[in-house]
């Protein structure tokens, strides 16, 4: 019995509930690995010299405790009217997709859509999005989001630097308007430098375009307001040899003339107002559309239609051949998490709107600001001509005085400069509103109601849009709640997700994402802020951040830390972006060697590669670890120009290195620096730190590591640690600075992300975790993510090889079981993907980093009885691969090859199959308790590459492709 | 194009999204039907004489708009903690189960799971409800939930009257413990009065017992906070002849010697602190539990075990013959409408925690309440005697300057009289809490640490509670958060509900439960107020509840409204009982004759049985109207006695007398009263109202007509409306008046529910259904459920015929449609009902009013699209129905016998049917597009109540019953 103290502490304890603490199933698990106790295993899995003292965090709090410190948190956050615009708009959620999407664990544990058998759903959504995005835009393909505007905006220059790689004169200037948003221009501006690219930033009507110059960056409608017809400005810049780029707005849009229809090759934005939360900057989901010539150098994931086994029409990720896993550093891009459910909640405000919808939202914003101009023109102010759509720019006012009168009123207005204001209005915006706002510029100005056409008036050519969008019926369907509501739910049906079952995924941690840790994310005061708020609107969010670099700078083991990037691949650049800022300012520009080992993620290269960094790998030996002579010799070869190594710990083998401090040691001796990959640390937490080992800068995966869900493929959250030397160097911002102290502000990388906290309101996700965890909560789920990966290694060892193993025979967090020698048979890893599915798995990571593998990451979060469940469902495959082996079963027409099975197929009256259905469909008495159906077969991915179909089309043309391959 | 002005009003309009606005979808229904407008169909459809004018209603909100203003009323509740007891305690909703049931559309829009293949998942957690009882009380059985405690201490004493009812001697008196929460005694008052039964309060250790007295209701711990071993009580209760029914707290129970242990025949009590808000009053699940021997005489829903058509074990309501819509006036009960939602909630809360979990809540709670007790006892204070488990009575204080101290640091307690005060802790409860409530009686208090033992004590025998309890796996297994979600939605993923298909069932009006109106309900302002909260805390709900009597008296045409009843039957009991007041104050207390039409739901003659009426059945014509010479001449024959006329309007054959007015007016000839059953009210709103057509009071099915959702059984909300001579007699309560004025507090009925507002926080959901809609949408919507109607009639026609009409040939809003022809060829109307499943749908209302017919009520939350699925199904059934009949079909061997069809059944090896598996499973293009599985084979009812089994056993003992039948 415990003791009085500890009885009368709250009884909502989280560590239990996250980590399990069902101690016969912990005997369990230590009986069968033969150790005493959790600790003694541990002792014997992590090299005693890289262990670090206890974590100095603040001691777990209860569930209800934790969330009414954050309320309090919270409660010092001003929501206040935001029009201050520049990206970032008030829009009006609908409760249906709030409810079933964005606090739906179905939605938004899901992983990113690989195993597209079962994620149909959210790639049907996704391709609603593209479909919305190559409407609107007038262009014809879309991806599947970008990150925000502003680096959407820097991968379309990069887009179009390497569709011009060919003609090296033409790669030294990019012009980009100064009427962008200011924060799009710095992150243009910090992209560019590494690629050795200068920036022009000025007016396109004065432009005189040069032949070095590759590519034109506008804004439509400018962040001023005005809307500038390009037709002329593009005509002229593809005369010139460059490529013309359209920031934009896809509201606007459905009233104005679509930028493929006057001389885009890319348009670039933010889909945030079609119903997500401002979030203080995010997330939200960018987008890139471009032309079909130039889908090969898209950055970014883009679902297309393919067919399945039965060859009926089926969804998948397409041209992943672009991408940063495959492709490592000749990627077209380093994105790898996106922004999947902000996504899929922008897609589905279009559906619920349609077309007819959104024009009459549109039109009402339109009527709105151009009321409000007349209003304040009629009051004496200088206003930006028309035509406006949302956003107004004020002159001659008393800047000061405008806004301090706005914010008696609880209204935000951006301040461009002493003189000069701006507002932007939006879908939220009432009339009262506008009233008001009239009265901060002249307090007896009324609206000119008496003059109030009796219709409200589109854009005049050339700006007015012509061509229809959204005719397809997806976007007639669902415009009353119980359509749109059973749309969702159909979709969501398809998907498998943490809601069903463990996914195992190795190096992804898709532990729990609890649900004291979502609830925050939909309260007002996270939810409703812009990123550009005042500070004095924000100390709440600037406690949760504070907080947040503490704890993290102590888990990481390092001085410092940025919440600035928006995922994983965005810290990974930001982190190599400081090392080169670091070598620039000891005047060792020239260091631009990265070493990475070649179990690498395929981000590494990528983002070194972006970073403007020649990747030289580094081979590993037998055992898993990286060849510490060859990297010796590796590091004194380029000792002159090492910049960096790029290392993941434990390695991406699964295995606690014991010579990653002589590693680290080793590039500091030639003058690089250490980036430690952070996707693995899920094995450090309270163990070790990537301080503590000795690199010199990380990032977290916090939708690994600390609880952030999938999201379906995002958002995530990358932010960086890093030493003390470093600190100076960390990302700034143009608009807000995310640095209390301004010192450093001239050796700073600039923006990295649109926001200067990147995915603000997500990151109450991590706080939660750490407050309800606390020091002792955190280092226990290390060390039971440890346990239960040996625990799964060793009930699998006996059927497939694991392939590395550390001290004592044991791994760290995660475990690659080798499937290869079945392929002499004809079984392939892949049909063991496809067959769990029918045992409702998802596969775990696959032939990363070994070909012909699973790599297996359990995470704390499993009970016993999950690890069991898939354990047998393995071993189970295993008996169906031997029966092919043995030939009990026929070589191609076995459950291993058919899978998936639909309920349609099994279901067939015809079954050409020597196996029965019951062996097909209900592999396990898990699945005869408990059915999840993969909602199509095997699907088809060559023949969707080759006949490439990107949006939604009647679903006839799906099978009758336009341009056979 | 729309005025300016209408432009400019806010986009996010709610009508169209519950209506829809799709004018093609209108225009084709209206064609098909041949009339050019709704509003031609309508005034062809409802009776000229009985049209109202236009609802005097505040104009319709925007959704945003509509939930800004109800933030702002919310924001005038006070959220204070509660320290008040009587029976209703704070608690921590894990978050769990707060997101993926209460708050989640697939639990809260099923229905009551009498179609129990699609219905396994809430069984299940009805099924560990029934054992969290049964196990807690130590009796052998208990239903899946009671309305509240107050009403099931009531219902208790009714079954205790029916079981004596053999010994009319033994009738006259039942003992209550004065030491009963007041509300309760108040409740059994009211519902004995008409009885003829005397409540005897008092003391039961200085009560004799007389031969007249059937039974005794004692609470434990009791509502001071004394816990008393009634053991020696009960014995000599039993033995002058009395049933002893204890009312009880399942968290002390976890502590404390079981009631079935003592010689309790009946349990009863509230689950509220397990897991389930405080609401303000509601809605929260009651239990009952009682003997086996006692089962056919329990009042409401009892889930049970039985097997399927494959044999496996199948659950489904037990012992149906037990109730109102078989037994009517002979039924053991009134109740319809349970609390399933919060009795699924707390069960779950008790799966989470598992019993060793709720015992170290109650044992802190204990230990809490022990240490304040100390405290108090040394700080000079005189508290009740220990034993004591959460509840604390402090006499010989100044209880008003306790309560002010209290306010002052937002503490409520309850103030019992000027010089005592009670206070009771909860799980909720911390230790510095604690010693902030000492410092209310003795500012220099401190909590005595010294002598701390170094464990906490159990009670004592002969109170210790000695026997195990929830020792099936469910409660061990599901503790992990990540456990816990999949078992939720392992079961969610069985039943199906609003979020699949339309659930058309007659007479349940199964509409939109929209986001909107659902999101309120999660708000700390509605949910953590204490029932009992002073009234200067719950202003908002003050306002709340004024603007709801307002807009319902102006929809029902009535001058005053009780929102007190927390179910329809409540409602109707309720009316009835004002009416019999009514009757009583004019000095007719002799008449007694209630005329009720023979195709009135079971309901009404329940619950005139229960007011102490005699039932007088009136007979209908050959077109389903009331036999109004029939009516009249009985109405005359017993005019002496005749107290009140039942009539439902529109009629449940769902046509719109004409007649209505003159039936009204008969009955008031001869002295009567006329209650309206408010069931089909949706065809009223806008164009009629009980008060206009002549009714003297209706309840409101505010889950029917006004958007709550039916919860998978409950909770609902049946206020009643009343014409001004009938106000003073609305129900009071002992504890906090429900209503303003005071003047009538002699000739009120008594409470009918514990709250003084039933379930309080629900009323959100009505609010802003009505605030949304305005009163134009409201009345469309009326006309769309009429006309989506008479289109699903119209397809229909041709293949079933449609029962009954009224003007032009035109329905109501529901029709019934006909399958008793088929009965000859061998299928029966079930047979349909079982195949719809196949279809992906609920049956519509089976063989009521009429047997072998479904009555079908569309509602005008439909989009055509999906009216033309289920006619399509209907049709399509039609055709397998044809096929038996001419023979192509085998008579037993056919889709409609063996329907539903499982996954398990349709994939198995076997297959012996001359239909095809993709007949029995895809029938249609809409389920080859999304499936949904019924997860058992048609469920065995006979065999189900031979051989019952009512709590989780292993489910081995369900295949081998213990009692063959």
């Amino acid at each position: 019995m415990s003791s009085s103290a500890d009885l009368l502490a709250p009884t909502d304890t989280f560590a239990r509930r996250h980590t399990g603490d069902h101690a016969a199933e912990t005997a369990a698990m230590l009986a069968l690995l033969g150790y005493p106790s959790v600790d003694a295993l541990v002792d014997a899995a992590v090299p005693p010299h890289i262990r670090r003292g206890p974590l100095n965090l603040p001691a777990a709090s209860g569930e209800s405790a934790a969330l009414a410190e954050l309320r309090s948190l919270a409660s010092e956050n001003k929501v206040f009217r935001s029009f201050i615009g520049l990206g970032y708009h008030g829009t009006h959620t609908p409760g249906v997709i709030q409810r079933n999407i964005l606090e739906n664990p179905g939605w938004y544990t899901a992983y990113t859509p690989y195993q597209a058998e079962i994620s149909q759903g959210r790639l049907e959504a996704l391709l609603n999005f593209q479909t919305v995005v190559t409407d609107l835009t007038g262009l014809e393909i879309a991806n599947a989001s970008m990150l925000d505007e502003g680096t959407a905006a820097a991968e379309a220059m990069m887009m179009c630097h390497r569709l011009k790689e060919g003609d090296p004169t033409a790669l030294r200037t990019f012009f980009v308007s100064a009427s962008c948003h200011p924060q799009t221009i710095d992150i243009v501006r910090t992209r560019a430098t590494p690629l050795g690219v200068e920036v022009i930033v000025g007016d396109h009507r004065t432009l005189a375009l040069t032949a070095n110059c590759f590519g034109v960056l506008v804004q439509y409608p400018d962040t001023t307001g005005s809307i500038h017809d390009f037709e002329k400005f593009f005509a002229s810049a593809h005369d010139a040899g460059a490529f013309t780029i359209v920031a934009t707005d896809l509201l606007a849009l459905t009233l104005l003339r679509a930028p493929g229809e006057f001389g885009a090759d890319v348009a670039v934005g933010s889909a945030q107002r079609f119903g997500v939360p401002l979030g203080f900057g995010g997330p939200h989901a960018g987008f890139l559309a471009t032309k079909d010539a130039f889908k090969r150098q898209m950055p970014g994931r883009l679902v297309g239609v393919s067919k399945d086994a039965q060859g009926d029409p089926a969804m998948r990720l397409a041209l992943g051949t672009r991408e940063q896993h495959i492709r490592r550093d000749k990627a077209t891009s380093n994105i790898c998490t996106a922004q999947v459910l902000l996504a899929v909640m922008a897609s589905m405000y279009a559906v619920y709107h349609g077309p007819a919808g959104l024009k009459e939202i549109a039109r009402r914003v339109k009527r709105l600001t151009e009321l409000l101009a007349a209003g304040l023109r009629a009051a004496g102010a200088k206003v930006n001509a028309e035509p406006v759509f949302d956003t107004l720019t004020i002159s001659k006012v008393a800047a000061a005085r405008v806004l301090a009168a706005a914010e008696a009123k609880k209204f935000n207005l951006h301040r461009v400069d002493d003189t000069t204001v701006s507002l932007a209005l939006d879908e939220t915006t009432t009339v009262e509103e506008v009233k008001i706002l009239l009265t901060f510029f002249n307090e007896s100005a009324s609206l000119p109601a008496a003059d109030l056409p009796a219709s409200i008036a589109d854009f005049r050519a050339p700006l007015a849009r012509r061509s229809a969008f959204l005719t397809h019926p997806t976007f007639d369907r669902y415009h009353t709640e119980h359509e749109m509501l059973r749309y969702i739910k159909r979709l969501e049906a398809k998907d498998l997700s943490l809601i069903h079952s463990m996914i195992s995924l190795g190096s992804c941690t898709m532990k729990l994402n609890a649900t004291s840790e979502m609830f925050p994310v939909s309260w007002p005061e996270f939810g409703q802020l812009h990123p550009f708020a005042p500070a004095e609107q924000t100390r709440g969010y600037q406690k949760l951040f504070r907080d947040l670099e503490t704890w993290l700078s102590e888990i990481t083991g390092f001085t410092a830390v940025s919440l600035q990037p928006n995922a994983g691949s965005q810290g990974e650049y930001a982190g190599l972006l400081v090392i080169r800022a670091f070598h620039e300012s000891r005047g060792e520009r020239h260091r631009h060697i990265c070493l990475i080992p070649t179990s690498a993620h395929g981000t590494n290269p990528a983002s070194a590669a972006m970073c403007g960094f020649k990747v030289v790998p580094v081979a590993c030996d037998a055992n898993g670890n990286i060849d510490v002579a060859g990297l010796r010799a590796k590091a004194a070869t380029h000792a002159h120009d090492l910049a960096a190594l790029m290392v993941t710990y434990p390695s991406t083998h699964g295995v606690f290195e014991s010579s990653i401090k002589d590693i680290c040691a080793a590039i500091h001796a030639h003058g690089g620096q250490v980036y430690m990959d952070g996707a693995n640390m899920n094995a450090q937490v309270g163990l070790t730190s990537p301080g503590h080992i000795g690199a010199d800068v990380c990032h977290l995966n916090l939708h690994k590591t600390f609880c952030i869900p999938h999201g379906g493929g995002g958002p995530g959250m990358g932010p960086i640690g890093v030493a003390a030397h470093l600190a100076p160097f960390l990302p700034g911002h143009p608009v807000v600075s995310p640095h209390s102290k301004i010192e450093h502000q001239k050796s700073r990388i600039g923006a990295v992300s649109a926001a200067p906290w990147g995915s603000a309101s997500i990151l109450v996700i991590s706080w939660m975790y750490i407050r309800m965890m606390g020091p002792v909560g955190l280092t226990e789920a290390t060390k039971h993510a440890i346990l239960k990966a040996n625990y799964v290694a060793h009930r699998l060892a006996k059927y497939f090889p694991v392939l590395y193993r550390g001290n004592a025979g044991l791994i760290a967090h995660e475990c690659i079981v080798d499937l290869r020698a079945w392929k002499k048979n004809g079984v392939e890893v892949e049909d063991a993907a496809k067959r769990l599915m029918d045992y409702g798995y998802h596969a775990p990571t696959m032939s990363f980093p070994v070909p012909g593998t699973f790599m297996i990451e359990p995470t704390e979060s499993e009970a016993q009885s999950e690890l069991d469940r898939f354990c047998d469902a393995m071993i189970s495959i295993h008996g169906e691969m031997q029966a092919v082996a043995h030939g009990e079963s026929d070589k191609t027409n076995n459950p291993l090859k058919h899978a998936p099975h639909t309920a349609k197929a099994v279901c067939a009256d015809a079954w050409n199959h020597p196996y029965s259905r019951e062996t097909a469909a209900f592999p396990s008495p898990a699945t005869r308790a408990a059915k999840f159906w993969p909602a199509v077969g095997r699907v088809d991915n060559v023949y969707g590459d080759r006949n490439l179909v990107c949006s939604c089309l009647g679903m006839e043309a799906y099978t009758t492709p336009v341009a056979p391959g």
